[in-house]
């Protein structure tokens, strides 16, 4: 796998995408909304809401990006937007007030990958370690605490009121960690996010999670571009650290 | 010491001031450029430094915030500025580059009080728990790797780009953990800092650290208001809260 040592050496915190990188949203939001339906008694086709949901949240986030004067909504708003709609559409019905907040704070509720709280644990040690999602703080913190993810901070999208990947997150980023761009690498699943990051001067580190859509996986499946880093999870980052 | 049972049960995040309330910035600061300037050869009265040091923060900070069109400056920006201005007023001779950021980030190198690391990490299990102090992002993560500080987030003056005691910064802290005011208390050894936050909304914790200025001491002795709790230290808050 490839890396470059040079540019490995000079870094000094590493942020990581979250959804589908650090945490398995799918499996276990429908593993989740299944067992909460049977104790709730409500019918619904959970694994069609799951995929549906993530399917709406890159346009919903560009059209935050496309609308600045309606202001930044952060990600729960266009969860809970999307939802709203979603279950109109799929005919799911008898859901209240209560039962809309408990799917909507799913996202707050992502279990991790086997790998990734004992890779966090032993990365802490040497380097910053921290999201940089577009899930809003509020979910991160909540999230960090049910999974047990070591973070030192939360970086969110929404304190820079931008979603990824916009320049203003990776760059909001280093500049609140009094850091370089090169002094920051960005840990991510997927190749979009990572080329972004390496177009601002970051360090990238893919590590591929090929089931994380199910059977809707279409891409990321191997790195796709000439990453600082290529690893197979977060323990295996972990080891070629020297953590 | 009094305390108010109905606020203090809606209480999901604890926010600590920074500065004296966890950490003992002035012993710190005093052995630390004490022990460095007997390694590196300087000479210098380093208690007047620190003392003087201290004296200007306020200040500094007023100047931010009676020039909004100055933009933000964050803390370390302040105290470089406020430290040149010092070593020539001291007559501090031969400080080269390294040295004015060595001494710069001391304030990143700062140790808790004996209670400190103990207590928030007993309070972790049932809080969300974070600095919000007028500290940096780049400061308050490198003192919670030195010093062992286990926050969930860092919450700091610098993402609101407004110092304490503006508004921005404690219902921008509220907003950003997706709570009510009156969800988030703040812990802290200055009655000013807990009176800006009573009258937001939020909940209030004094702890006295009466020896934080040392010989130069003149306030926040003891609770100067009707705050929701008032605590010994770190450790008899968790007592109090249950954790």
């Amino acid at each position: 796998m490839s890396e470059n040592r040079a540019a490995i050496s000079n870094v000094k915190a590493l942020l990581f995408d979250v959804f589908g990188t650090v945490v398995d949203w799918r499996t276990s939001l429908i593993a989740d909304f299944t067992a909460w339906a049977n104790r709730a008694g409500k019918r619904g086709d959970w694994t069609a809401l799951v995929d549906a949901w993530r399917g709406a949240y890159v346009p919903s986030m560009d059209e935050v990006r496309k609308h600045p004067e309606r202001g930044y909504l952060n990600l729960d708003a266009l969860h809970r937007a999307s939802l709203l709609r979603l279950v109109a559409e799929l005919k799911i019905e008898g859901l209240g007030a209560e039962d809309l907040a408990y799917l909507t704070t799913g996202w707050h509720r992502l279990s991790p990958w086997p790998d990734s709280v004992d890779g966090l644990t032993r990365l802490k040690r040497k380097f910053v370690i921290g999201p940089l999602s577009n899930g809003n703080v509020a979910l991160l913190v909540n999230m960090a605490k049910a999974a047990g993810l070591p973070w030192d901070l939360i970086l969110s999208a929404e304190v820079f009121q931008h979603y990824k990947p916009d320049p203003e997150t990776y760059l909001g980023a280093a500049r609140l960690l009094g850091l370089d761009p090169g002094q920051v690498m960005l840990v991510a699943a997927h190749n979009s996010d990572l080329r972004a990051a390496q177009d601002l001067g970051l360090a990238t580190c893919f590590v591929p999670r090929p089931t994380e859509y199910g059977p809707l996986q279409a891409r990321d499946f191997r790195a796709e571009g000439e990453w600082t880093l290529v690893v197979s999870d977060l323990r295996d980052l972990a080891d070629r650290l020297g953590c």
